[in-house]
């Protein structure tokens, strides 16, 4: 297992503490949904009007609540994932209207793709967990797209997944149809089942929305990933000393409600803030400022005990390329590198989150695969060295045709099913396929090759029943 | 400064080690070259026939006189580098034979795609350092190609430069010139000016050419890479320990030579090893145990005391698409990460080492500028905290136009040249032009904005006269 990157120093991590701490106690933070204000208040917390005043003990009190590690259970056990230790969680990319095609062609998200996501997560090799909001589906009203989306995930998938936090609406749909698959919302109170993915609106502001839905997770026993997006010289601190500090007291302000609300709530900290491109003002989530800010939150989150979300095959390029490679390899290996407990937007994003891509989600678990690879030990024992085949071989001979060859080829190397591994002349002659047109194909494989995992017909037909009474 | 990434405990690198010694006390290892057995007898290791056993009293003594650190010397005093402690050169890659154009089409590497990538490292504010043997020009006779690209090397970049390592009589024709930059080749016998590209051939031997080689490079004070390409499974043991233990062996014996030659003669220590693919039997320099082997060579020559060779940008796709772009970042990221100290192959390799590409390139080239950006420090101070400015600006205001953001947008965000950072519908409106298309264009500037560096026409002079004599 690598050491992982240390891009903080002890000290630097106090220091950005202490900024955080100042931040909170002098400029306070503002949360525009009035039970948040009431719950901080009834706890000691000054506030006046929207804004609280949190002092150093109230973090520290609710650091010390927050575990450090648990178990988010799946409707099928053998799913079920833990979050935190060094455990690595991936889910699949969030928030994106659009999808790109192969050809570079941009169309609304629709249901049908969200369904065909839900498929490739549950076919996924790599990807453990579903999303939520995968893509926005343009074909269902706004209102009630979520009810939706939480019914795709739990039928057509039977990992865990991300709950709707849209809203505190939103997120009492979700707790209540997650609960049906458990016989009722009271019997995951103890049993993280959901997760919500809970942004501030930088700086220092949470909505009303935002508030709401992570007062209710907290309430009913689910995870929250409390986390943000700040943009360096926009919505946040140019200087990333400044950023750290910022987000850091941003998201320890989330972490405290949610410790308010139910001590021992399950929560992740992790932020996905990155720079503005100042020569078009464009968020760019490829730029390799992301990576740092990745490495100095897991760290921050670390040195908090905390589990930590980093965050994910993040591009700018607007198509499955080599920019839309690089850049997606780069974040994901230093966020997996630091440490990072669960990765949100893993896979499938193109366009600064503007749009998901079947070819890019494929090209990304690849590199997930590649990543998890990485982590397994190389296990230096005397049997591996194997001084005895090494000294029969000797000198100028071939390992090829060695029994411990034959025996060891296939546990040993990690077995890309996409990337081209011929020659070129075989290359040529099989078409010239890249990377990009190979994926397609395989997009197509997987989406028939999927079975639907079974499902209790009562459950379907409670949750059908409760979308109906709802989307009414 | 990241701390880097550590796959390998102390207990590993001693149990390799050990295994190493055992390896090249009881195997021995062969060097096809009279003289290179002649040095090795001379100094109390054991020979017979072309095999010497080597002592670890020997290895260590060698590690002894060994340099950690050391300058490489350009014939503009600007372009030096140092190589070890904790910098970073970069080189381009070596040994192609063909070049792969914007189209994927394949053609035979001539003598003005050299010259081409000359130029092109020289306009590089990246790549340190200029290669050798970066493409095989193939409207060259072999037997005086080398000339011509250290001539090359010379004339149209004034950059530190690898010298030619193809036999012993290149090394000399190498020596020659180069010297001839400083006044002749006893000017830099305690001035490395140049390096050399040495490999043994796995398992266990030294060719009589680079045995040859090595001997001429070290006897001139000049720098000896000592590296290999082991393949898992085929020219080395299929376990990763096995293969750790027996290509140390290899390289320990190396540099054991050149300190013989002349104690304190520079050398750099380390491999490019990776896995066969079973399926077709092919090199696999996209895979992710090749970016293992890169973080425990690293450690391995750290271990040592000794610099780092690490490589590169590396792939397995025949063209510039998304492999490509995924492949050579994960191999450079952890390359770079784990600490190496002199990269090889930095950039330009398509298709497993069968050909370079100006695109690739170029697109390599971005990678690593990237990587630098995340090699420096975020600095944590309270100056670039800035708690006033957060302060001032509060709750749900902005930072565009805080007066801070303009002071330091340009010196803290790494700005890049080519990756794609406009919204979906301007990259449209402009042709939805994917990178590989923007490196062609990038490409023709950057030929066409090369101006040659000064050269005294006596020294020009000098080269041609070598040149003709020995190739007449």
């Amino acid at each position: 297992m690598f050491a992982r990157m240390v891009l903080l120093s002890d000290k630097d991590l106090n220091k950005l503490h202490n900024a955080s701490m100042e931040i909170l106690a002098d400029v306070g933070i503002a949360f525009y949904e009035p039970e948040a204000i009431e719950i901080f208040a009834d706890h000691g917390v000054k506030a006046d009007g929207n804004v609280v005043y949190i002092e150093e003990r109230h973090i520290e009190k609710a650091l010390e609540s927050a575990p450090s590690e648990f178990k988010l259970h799946a409707r099928n056990p053998e799913q079920n994932v833990t979050i935190g230790g060094d455990n690595l969680v991936l889910c699949p990319g969030y928030g994106a209207s659009f999808m790109i095609d192969a050809h570079c062609e941009i169309r609304n998200a629709i249901m049908d793709d969200y369904v065909n996501f839900c498929k490739l997560v549950q076919t996924s090799q790599t990807i453990d967990m579903n999303g939520c909001l995968m893509v926005d589906p343009n074909d269902r009203p706004a209102k009630s797209a979520h009810l939706d989306m939480i019914y795709a995930n739990i039928v057509w998938c039977d990992k865990p997944f991300l709950g709707s936090s849209i809203s505190r609406q939103a997120a009492k749909d979700s707790i209540e149809m997650a609960g049906m698959v458990w016989g009722g919302k009271k019997y995951i109170q103890e049993k993280p089942v959901m997760m919500a993915i809970i942004s501030s609106l930088s700086p220092l502001q949470y909505s009303a929305e935002m508030a709401g839905a992570l007062i209710e997770y907290a309430r009913h026993g689910q995870t929250n990933m409390i986390g943000l997006l700040m943009m360096a010289g926009a919505t946040g601190p140019v200087t990333l000393p400044g950023l750290l500090a910022l987000q850091n007291a941003e998201m320890l302000a989330g972490i405290t409600l949610t410790q308010l609300v139910k001590p021992g709530a399950p929560v992740i900290y992790g932020s996905t803030s990155t720079v503005t491109d100042m020569r078009t003002g464009k968020l760019a989530i490829g730029a390799p400022e992301l990576s740092m800010i990745q490495n100095a939150t897991i760290q921050m989150g670390k040195f908090y005990g905390l589990p930590c979300r980093g965050s994910g095959g993040l591009t700018d390029a607007q198509c499955t390329d080599m920019q839309a490679g690089i850049e997606s390899t780069l974040a994901l290996n230093t966020t997996v590198m630091s440490g990072a407990n669960f990765i949100l937007h893993a896979c499938g994003i193109l366009g600064s989150y503007l749009a998901m891509s079947y070819q890019k989600f494929l090209a990304d678990e690849e590199i997930c695969g590649m990543l998890r690879r990485m982590l397994k030990s190389i296990d230096v024992t005397d049997e591996r060295i194997d001084l005895d085949s090494i000294k029969s071989v000797g000198i100028g001979k071939e390992y090829l045709t060695h029994p411990k060859t034959l025996t060891h080829c296939r546990s040993e190397f990690y077995l890309s099913g996409t990337m081209s591994r011929v020659d070129f002349a075989t290359w040529r002659k099989k078409g010239k396929m890249q990377l990009n047109e190979k994926l397609t194909k395989a997009f197509q494989k997987r989406i028939e090759a999927y079975t639907q995992p079974d499902i209790a017909p009562e459950i379907a037909d409670d949750l059908n029943r409760y979308i109906r009474a709802k989307a009414g």
